[in-house]
């Protein structure tokens, strides 16, 4: 944190002690003020911190657009919770002062009968309405209703004209330019159409190349898109390749951080959680990790067996169980490693499917490399523990032996896992830990029957 | 992936056989119209593609303007390999049509001899001078000197037409003013612009609550305040408080990915790789990795010395032995488990660390409802192995208690990471797991004696 962003917020904390001051003698017009003075998502940091009898105090009396600005910046189970005690019509009032997607996200979280009544008491029900179709994790889900779609024909002064009258909640750099079907024909910024002559007609000057993504497309592929062309503003059409709403990069940033959370959450072995982390019932986080958890339990219970199996090798030589958790726990870190860093390439797209020779390739490379030097630190060791050649041979070949496959396999699962459409992040590091430890077991026994002769 | 993905896909793939072929029936000229047909991005992933020779033709005669915007959106290292053999004069005219910050990149990716001479060759050298003094992982290696500040005294009118006139690069929604001593004092829309009166002042309609990152912010800071506050191009400030170049939302992004990346890699036990994966050596990956696997096998070798001071113990069931890989592997993914939510929550800013506590009691009510359900399931595992009473509860609790210990020291390192000014993502799952191995040998062991007074 630098100091700027420190001085940032722990403004906010006196600010926050100042108003909740206020509100709890009464003042809560002074507190307005003092609150109405910040930037919207400072405001709602603040509101959110505070006690509901307090925020109902800070809402009451609050004109329904700076209410609006407020709430867009809350998360949205915060936002569901104070829908609750706010009446249908001043709600249905404050989502008409909010962008379309807000509104339609807010909605999406209500009760559905509740959803129904407010969208009823609202002006632009009709605006909202159609964004309430699509699944949330997808183009439709992300777009707004929200912009101006150019004619051909247009002059640029009549373009003009008509942003100045425009009002939008959030302001646009690009303008997307559809035929009399509403079909999307091409692209103008706001710097070309001022840089035009008033009487040129859009089509003369606008760009026909235009990158969209199609209604029902993954919210990934979008952020993807928009990250490869460097836009900031995504047009969304349907299957007749008609405009219908546009995606902006601000939303764009929050899914990127959304879809890497997940994947770190299932890196770690758990289902990823739909909120923020303090915001989860402990019983909602024990949930998403029990079911990975007690497969992992299950696929593990195999190294039981494989130790069973050997009984009478480790009976003969009590010293070999000693180095197991050794062995297993290095096999796994390594495997980890690999996978990790295989399921980011992928997820970033700096590896594809059909890259597997190649990956799998550079990865026995550094098996071999990782297993000889870890190798020698496993022969060190053994010689330490009890000075026997053969004994310490056997740890330096097995530990070996060991890196090298968890490595390799580590490389395979991601791409496998993409191969046949699953999403490679599941194959987690702990996934891959537990499937290394009984094979692991199985490579350092057999390799402790051959060199020792047990 | 979308169907308009794939099919973009598949047709960069068709164009890169066609471009192939023409440049290597020595067709260049028809190879090189096909190629600037396409968006900059595109060629660059066919251009990357192609063998050196055939690059070589590529570059032949394009236009300088052209070779800039394809060199643009080339990976780093990629640029440096062509920049090789590109001849310096040459280079130079390339770079001065790229925008700031990219040239800047480039030129401190090159031989520090072959950068000077290039930036005495080029125009724009005064341009790009001051970018090249600052670290690239701050707001000033971020920032371009590609901006115009306004004067609080200007007419929109006046800035309008200083918009008209110049043709920067990259086009921008947002411009910001400046006082007589190049202080920042406010912040205009090109919206606001337009509508203003055109004999407006500046002064009279700009916002002047604008965010600022200063120059050596880290890059990760200037990526949470541009999300935290839905900011397109954030302006960097010198101790003076004076404008010295502005940040794009698309390098945010990249800054974004990239961190998310270092992270995921930290986790899986690696140091961040600092190119893609596929143009890294093997070499270049085994080191990244070799120096953690070491660490955490010499802080493994704790578990044979746990197993060895537990020698007789085990020496009178050997039975226990078999379930130690299944226990600590148990305890290490409940561990990884927390320690992965955690370091993610810290990194987007849901969790910090005034939060230990609550963190702490959270994650003690996972871990004792978690431990409940796996000994649930240990308890079956040991009855159906050999159906013994003591030994199964031996095994039911030891599990229990190492799932509830593993979760509450997992949430607690990111958080102790965090508070001595260490990156959490450095607890990393396998450095949690190495380090619960140890600790849950010694209550498995000693729950075992306990229960079956061994």
């Amino acid at each position: 944190m630098d100091i700027k962003e420190m001085s940032r917020e722990e403004r906010v904390d006196q600010l926050y002690n100042r108003i909740d001051e206020l509100l709890a003698r009464g003042e809560s017009r002074k507190a307005q003020v003092i609150l109405q003075a910040l930037l919207p998502v400072d405001q709602a940091e603040i509101f959110s911190d505070l006690p509901e009898d307090e925020q109902k105090l800070v809402l009451e009396d609050l004109p329904p657009t700076a209410t609006a600005d407020l709430l867009e910046k809350l998360e949205d189970e915060e936002v569901a919770e104070v829908a609750k005690w706010i009446p249908s019509e001043q709600l249905a009032d404050i989502l008409d002062e909010m962008e379309p997607d807000e509104a339609a996200d807010l909605l999406g979280d209500l009760p559905p009968a509740k959803a129904t009544d407010i969208l009823q008491l609202m002006e632009d029900r009709e605006e909202i309405s159609p964004l309430l179709l699509h699944a949330d994790e997808t183009a439709g889900g992300l777009m707004t209703s929200e912009y101006m779609a150019l004619r051909q024909h247009m002059w640029a002064q009549a373009v003009l004209d008509a942003i100045r009258e425009w009002a939008p909640e959030h302001e646009y750099l690009y303008y997307f330019v559809a035929d009399k079907t509403n079909k999307l024909v091409g692209v103008v910024s706001l710097n070309q159409i001022i840089k035009a002559n008033p009487k040129a007609e859009v089509e003369t000057f606008m760009d026909r190349q235009v990158i969209s993504a199609p209604v029902n497309a993954d919210q990934e592929d979008c952020a993807r898109l928009m990250s490869r062309y460097d836009l900031t503003v995504l047009p969304v059409v349907d299957e007749q390749d008609q405009l219908i709403g546009v995606i902006t990069i601000d939303d764009i940033v929050d899914v990127l951080e959304e879809e890497a959370t997940e994947d770190i959450q299932r890196l770690g072995g758990s289902a990823p959680l739909e909120k923020p982390y303090l915001l989860t019932s402990a019983w909602h986080i024990t949930r998403s990790r029990v079911g990975w958890l007690l497969m992992l339990f299950i696929s593990g219970m195999f190294t039981t067996n494989v130790l069973q199996y050997f009984e009478t090798t480790l009976g003969k030589m009590v010293a070999l169980s000693f180095f197991v958790p050794l062995l297993i726990g290095t096999g796994g870190n390594a495997g980890s490693q690999t996978t990790s860093t295989i399921i980011r390439a992928l997820g970033v797209g700096e590896v594809e499917k059909k890259d597997a020779l190649k990956v799998l390739w550079h990865e026995v490379q550094v098996g071999l490399l990782l297993g000889l030097l870890v190798a020698i630190a496993g022969f060190i060791r053994a010689w330490l523990f009890n000075g026997d050649l053969a004994f310490s041979l056997t740890i330096a070949s097995a530990t070996g032996a060991i890196v090298f496959w968890a490595t390799s396999v580590g490389s395979l699962l991601p791409l496998f896992a993409a191969a046949i459409g699953a999403d490679p992040a599941l194959v987690s590091g702990p996934l891959m830990s537990t499937l290394v430890d009984a094979t692991g077991l199985f490579i350092y026994l057999t390799v402790a029957q051959w060199i020792l002769g047990l």
